[in-house]
């Protein structure tokens, strides 16, 4: 698809919604006119960086599995459309974190997460073009031993053979940052690692049980996912990894306690002494509820943005509300939507939604899902 | 739909699945000729007892909602398609709730919850037909003050408040069952009060915490949904209340602590001693783990039948499984399959479910969603 010629009608609905939505860019008539004109002579067109920000930002404002779209106008948009060089790549990515985690940029605080996403260049039809094979910018290696087990993210364990067979040799610890691969056109796949200082972390521990420090938990302070695709007025930008805060769960429900990733319930249960005997005793439950009271504690001693699904539930809430006004529909796919614990005890699980593909949006290709 | 002519290609599909999966019923080939030429005299056909008892498992099995179909071959089926006055019906929903609750029939033991439908008789198009008005057999009565507020369950103000205008003088209480509403053809509405000793119940305590036992709260051991229409082979039932055992998050998670059903968790939270200053704290999921560790415990205390929502979604797994060593597709519905707390921690969070209509099946009527 996104060798595809490009799609005009696409083009012309994103640019008047576009200067639709943003008067100041002016009437958007004399834009379609040229855009037709270099759309007929060269099968293509290219994004204002006005254009190429507003339309990141309804991606973002599209995205029907996101509950963090309230703050769409805030999203942070890094331009990077000359940036075609793997260390260029690299470059960005360290760029993207630091600012993205507070550590770089104007009025920068460490722990005060920004949403940002950096652009790189837009794909040409029939032309290969640069990506990152990485899932999110950060992620933990995972090592199968002989036996069957696994050190580390079980998720990453294919990812993490494919790194060492190209050479990168991880410290075979639980929390091993990854490599990035990146791949491009010129100089095949190349692996950079990211620098202790873009990568910032949490060590959790729990606000009343001492013994929970001793776990030796951490997690990173920014989700960026690396691997989807941004479509935009008919163009792709294959590259062009986005960020915003942690929801709580998402760490402590899903990467923590899901069975197939750290699988921690019955060690925390064991440790709080709970009765696993008999599943009726809910001990999974209440491991589960302070696995998550350990990780936003954390995040909030240590000074590092974070929400929780009861306050990101009212903001979402919000958001619907506030479109609402605006004449919009909000597009959202309730599965995702309603988070992964105490579903019914927030807001977004007790209404139904409306399901829509609509454009800007993020795709994952199937390329990108290997 | 009750009120259009019959369907006879649904007619011949269910009575080909009927005997197909039941070689004990013989060849279906005579069956068919008899219903077709029935159909052809008639309009219309009955359905034998094994039918009749066949078909209601078939509704339950594909009853995408419900998480319990594991057992679906154990459901009770009693035939009370002759029975047409209120006071019959009447008599009819009290032995099915004794009988569920395992208070009346063969080998019964108070608390031994089986799995019970009472299909009456089917609606003749263009005809009316008796109904109950009460969407559960057993609900409690929901007072609205003059001030706003509710005591009881404020799902049934509305309900209360008709049973109110046709005479009946509730108690004022949280927890007071409301009467029967029956309508029939001959004598209109009537209400009829349920006796003590069909409604078995459960006090609500916790294992570790005393004071809980002072909320004074209660629930019913049987859910009995009285306002769906069971539809079979093209002949529709509007009266076939069915009863299964409580998963306990329907009580602890929905019952008492929706916000607008009996909104417990702040009050089990104060008593907790918890921090609600601030959602990041956790409060609510925590009082929510507590109030269901008490359902299931009082339930199982009072040797009354209850699942939990781990043990049922594993159980789930395996009727998929099941189902598909039969070769057959599996209907659900994965907003209502997977439970409304500690999601992500069921098996049955993680994939995705195919969604059919299939029939026999369950129905919600408009009117009877009044
Ligand atoms: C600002 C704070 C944000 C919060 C709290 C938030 C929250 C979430 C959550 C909880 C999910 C579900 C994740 C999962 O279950 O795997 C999600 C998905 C998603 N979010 Fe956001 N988000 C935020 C920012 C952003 C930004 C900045 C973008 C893009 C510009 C974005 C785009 C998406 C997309 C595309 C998905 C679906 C990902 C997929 O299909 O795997 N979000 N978000
Ligand atoms: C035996 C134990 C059973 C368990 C544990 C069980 C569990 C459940 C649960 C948890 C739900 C969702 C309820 C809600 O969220 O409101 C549900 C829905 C449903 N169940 Fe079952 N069930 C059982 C028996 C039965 C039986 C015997 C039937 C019919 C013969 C049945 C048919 C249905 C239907 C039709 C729904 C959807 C109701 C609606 O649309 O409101 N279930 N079940």
């Amino acid at each position: 698809e996104p060798d595809a010629p490009l799609d005009l009608a696409e083009a012309e609905e994103f640019l008047g919604r576009c200067y639709g939505e943003n008067p100041r860019l002016g009437p958007v008539e004399p834009r379609l006119a040229r855009v037709r004109a270099q759309v007929a002579a060269t099968g293509n067109y290219t994004h204002t960086p006005q254009e190429l920000a507003h339309g990141a930002k309804l991606a973002w404002r599209n995205a029907s599995r996101c509950i963090g779209r309230l703050y769409w106008r805030s999203l942070v948009v890094l331009d990077r459309r000359r940036v075609r060089s793997a260390a260029g790549i690299h470059a960005g990515a360290v760029e993207h974190l630091k600012i993205a985690s507070g550590l770089a940029g104007e009025d920068a605080r460490p722990g005060m997460i920004r949403p940002v996403i950096s652009v790189f260049a837009p794909a040409t039809p029939g032309r290969p073009y640069p990506r990152i094979w990485n899932e999110q910018l950060i992620r933990y290696a995972g090592y199968r031993a002989p036996d069957g087990t696994v050190t580390g993210d079980p998720r990453n364990v294919h990812f993490t053979a494919a790194m060492a067979e190209r050479g990168w040799t991880g410290a075979g610890g639980r929390f091993d940052v990854l490599p990035l691969a990146i791949e491009t056109p010129a100089d095949g796949v190349r692996l950079f690692p990211l620098p202790a200082e873009a990568v910032l972390e949490v060590r959790l521990r729990h606000p009343e049980h001492a013994w929970f420090a001793e776990l030796g938990l951490r997690w990173n302070a920014v989700p960026a996912i690396a691997n989807m695709r941004l479509t935009i007025g008919g163009l792709h930008y294959p590259l062009a990894p986005f960020s915003g805060w942690y929801m709580g769960t998402e760490i402590g429900a899903r990467n923590f306690a899901d069975s197939d990733r750290y699988d921690l319930l019955p060690e925390v249960a064991r440790r709080l002494g709970l009765d696993t005997s008999r599943e009726a005793t809910l001990w999974r439950d209440r491991a589960l509820v302070e696995l998550n009271r350990a990780v936003l504690w954390s995040f909030d001693q240590d000074g590092i943005k974070i929400t929780d699904h009861h306050t990101e539930s009212a903001r979402f809430l919000a958001h619907l509300r506030a479109e609402g006004r605006a004449g919009r529909d909000v597009p959202a796919d309730w599965t995702w939507i309603v988070p992964p614990m105490s579903a019914s005890a927030t807001g977004v699980f007790h209404r139904y939604y409306a399901e829509a593909d609509l454009r800007p949006n993020f795709y994952l290709d199937a390329e990108a899902r290997q």
